[in-house]
């Protein structure tokens, strides 16, 4: 099987990492910078680099789109007559609904596009920054579509379990960005807030502990990537943001009225609810 | 020197681990846990545990008040004829100011309170999650009074340097609350509310990343201890939450009124100063 991965970042260089691991030797990357794709290929993680999708596309069985949301549909588009006839593409996208609306409108019956979300990052861009350790443990995502092949599906799920991911789960699109709106988009909204909350030119570095450290650490993020994925998933995350909202005021107007045990009842109800995750 | 720990919860018993790894092996325990002290005179931390304060308190040069914040103010007045005439206290209290008010004002003369703030924690209560490991590398704070003496303040500059803490800073009560609002009892609050704000019955578990994880882990919280921060340190706390939300409104609106570039800047201020952190 040979597998193309379309953008050797931060995500598209560790699946490069872990397939090599893997045992699979037949992966090869489409960049636009060739200085990445030298770099990966010295790195003994892909066979070969291209930087015209043409050629490569016609011949892969597997396509990896591991570029930003927007970019994927327009990839699609640029290639629709480029791939090899009964291809699966999968995507590594974190918002689903909107993308595969306007994807499954132009996609041509002889592929497959099988929707994916790993669920793991990191802050840094670029391929320097890649490491398939984060894939380890985590969770993966399937949206299917109804016109998605069972053995694709189960192509793209023995994938993920080989790279390392430990839940891997289907659900609606619809259900993913609701979900992905709270355990994602949500804490790096609120982690730019805290860091942006700040008052100018404190010593704040003297003054923090692992608290501080943890909740502002996606704090550095990239923004390109975070505001497309805000953006696309507009009504789910400000609708978390809202809930969250209602619970942060709940503690305020405790403080407010020092009520000592609405904030115990507060504290217990998120201890329960940590232990349990 | 003779060192008596008071509190062997998971602060008291690391600091006793920490002065056993420091070489000091005058370390008294006193506690309301026989379980508690025995644990700890087995595990070599202490040299003798003691649940009556009055013989102990009598010879010891060095108290180490490791206790919830409400107690420090009850354990000096109970104990305000028991102590050793010249001995330095310490605390390792997260709130400072009106605190030190209230003890300042029944504080003998001939003994030295230096107040601190060890910056380092777990989420866990009590001696088996004690560890001084989390002291290394972390930040301690020393909220001087006028009356402190220079040998003595420098004393538990001095011990902190040994159990590994690494900035080291002096810095008046009032700013010390008003950082340790910011720093610490302002993401406490957030990672409460975030998980609050989770719907009832979902299977969040197979959704989350390392953000998620990241961002709710001190909202497993202890919640007797944290009220009394939280209500000591009203105003400050209220005042961080205000500046929070109105951050937070910041990406609301650029959600809401579809701002890319709002949003895009908001990511480059959080992002630069996290790297500066």
């Amino acid at each position: 099987m040979k597998i193309l991965i379309v953008g050797l970042g931060v995500i598209g260089a560790s699946f490069a990492k872990g397939l090599k691991e893997a045992n699979y030797n037949e992966v090869y990357g489409l960049d636009i910078c060739k200085d990445t794709l030298d770099k990966a290929k010295k790195m003994g993680i892909i066979k070969e680099g291209f930087m015209n999708s043409e050629d490569i596309l016609k011949e892969s069985d597997l396509v990896i789109l591991a570029i930003y949301p927007k970019l994927v549909l327009k990839f699609i588009r640029e290639n629709i007559n480029n791939f090899k006839s009964g291809t699966v593409i999968t995507d590594v996208t974190g918002i689903k609904e909107m993308l595969m609306d306007d994807i499954l409108k132009i996609l041509p019956n002889n592929i497959d596009f099988v929707f994916g979300h790993p669920m793991a990052g990191r802050e840094k861009k670029g391929i320097d920054f890649s490491s398939n350790e984060v894939f380890k443990g985590a969770n993966y995502i399937i949206t299917p579509t109804k016109i998605n092949k069972e053995e694709n599906i189960k192509l793209i799920e023995k994938l993920a379990k080989e790279l390392g991911f430990k839940k891997i789960r289907r659900i609606t699109p619809s259900y993913h960005d609701k979900m992905i709106a709270f355990t994602s988009q949500l804490p790096h909204a609120l982690a730019v807030a805290l860091i942006n909350s700040d008052e100018e030119g404190r010593d704040t570095g003297s003054f923090i502990g692992d608290s501080y450290r943890d909740l502002t650490r996606i704090a550095n993020i990239n923004e390109e990537l975070w505001s497309e994925l805000f953006l696309g998933n507009k009504e789910n995350l400000l609708q978390t943001i809202i809930n969250f909202e209602k619970e942060l005021d709940l503690i305020k107007y405790a403080i407010m009225n020092e009520e000592r045990e609405a904030l115990i009842n507060l504290f217990e109800k998120s201890s329960e609810r940590r232990e349990k995750l």
